[in-house]
């Protein structure tokens, strides 16, 4: 009989030098790799030749495998092939249901182990020049996802417009219109926010503006999934947020 | 004349597996590696022979180098060796000082990467089982330091105290009692805690608790730094938690 495990690898925020050694080691001694859509698909360059390689992620507009079916094909695949690598973009845990992948897994005796990833939350800012965190700015950051069951603005954003963390915003750019409202509505329509695309990656993209203008502005350059927002003072360092807003800030001064 | 660089590599929890791949070129590709407290002492094994490597760290109770005398070491050693390998532990930008050092070193004309790591705020807790975000309970977490300056108890963690995020406070534990003061402050008293110790190493220790008698119940198994503070609903589906507090739950029923 064979060994049935799972093993769930977070692949990182999109630069394949970003998955971990657990993490390539994972796929190394895979069995059979499921993949989602956010992973980089040049990781399965480190599954040996012959291991089934399945893609199972989710694509808005695409027909897309429901978690009930990833969780059953999970199972199958551990009976039928032995060791399955179940690869997630950026850090499995974040917004990922690994535990849910795990436990349903665990309920059919499959051992199952975690390999954290480096996550697009933290990784995505500083790629492109912004610090999660910085002495003096800000103490703390919040981690929210923008993709809420009831397709509304997450109730955490009322509450995180409020705090002066920075707030980072996963799947949030359908909603970004509706959340930069929140912010505005807290008095903060001059906040930095920076729209990051396919960050660490080559095709990676931003736009940095204030709560008043990201939305028109993301839009203006046609800004696409998978992003991240950024909402705080630590965007107000960045170099083309201080070229951009200074020199506004100096014609205004003339006008008056 | 030496080509001077300086890339920032984060050396992950932990556990020395939990450096990524580009990381590890870094260190191999080293002509000096200045290192913190916090980084795995094994990771040192990928920097070549000969390539000297230094103790930069901070830990409290010892002798420690200054932030400015480590911002000038890097400098006089990118002019000295050329390739400066700053390792820090978990993630550099999360609470790190990651942009300081580089900015100092741009400033001498010192080319600067980063290479992000795996964050303990996310891993060390998924390592013993709690997710920090899990649909249906927590859609979003939220990540402060308990080392303020000022020496008190962080403002964020008064608005933290309110919210349903998940909240992770990492170099807190000196400062438990008053945080946890803050939650109960807040109607929290019952709220689900873990503090977890040498996350993702072999060493790990954890305990779980609740708001009320967290404090009380770390210092009873003298739980040390560093380590990671997790308060929220997450830490309650711990199988630790569960058998601990449903029996207690039993017990005061039977009571009444």
């Amino acid at each position: 009989m064979k060994i049935t495990k799972l093993t769930l690898v977070g692949a990182g925020p999109g630069d394949e030098e970003l998955i971990t050694l657990k993490g390539v080691r994972a796929l190394q001694s895979a069995d059979v790799v499921l993949y989602d859509a956010l992973a980089n698909k040049s990781l399965l360059d480190f599954v040996p030749e012959g291991v089934p390689c399945l893609f199972v992620g989710k694509r808005s507009g695409e027909h897309s495998m429901k978690q009930e079916e990833i969780n059953e094909l999970i199972v199958s695949s551990a009976f039928t092939y032995g060791h399955v690598v179940r690869l997630k973009g950026g850090d499995p845990v974040v917004f990922g249901r690994a535990f849910e992948e795990m436990e349903y897994a665990e309920a059919f005796g499959i051992a199952c182990e975690l390999v954290p990833g480096v996550s697009s939350c933290i990784a995505v800012p500083s790629s492109i020049g912004i610090p999660v965190t910085r002495r003096g700015i800000s103490d703390s950051f919040w981690v929210i996802t923008g993709h809420t069951q009831s397709g509304g603005v997450p109730a955490d954003i009322y509450l995180a417009a409020q705090s002066s963390a920075t707030v980072v915003v996963l799947m949030g750019l359908a909603r970004l219109k509706e959340i930069a409202e929140v912010f505005a509505g807290a008095g903060k329509a001059e906040l930095p926010v920076a729209v990051i695309q396919n960050g660490t990656k080559e095709d990676a993209r931003f736009v940095v503006g204030q709560v008043k203008d990201i939305a028109e502005k993301a839009g203006e350059v046609q800004i696409k999934r998978p992003s991240v927002i950024v909402f705080g003072e630590v965007v107000g360092i960045h170099p083309e947020y201080i070229a951009l807003y200074s020199e506004k800030l100096l014609n205004e001064e003339i006008l008056v």
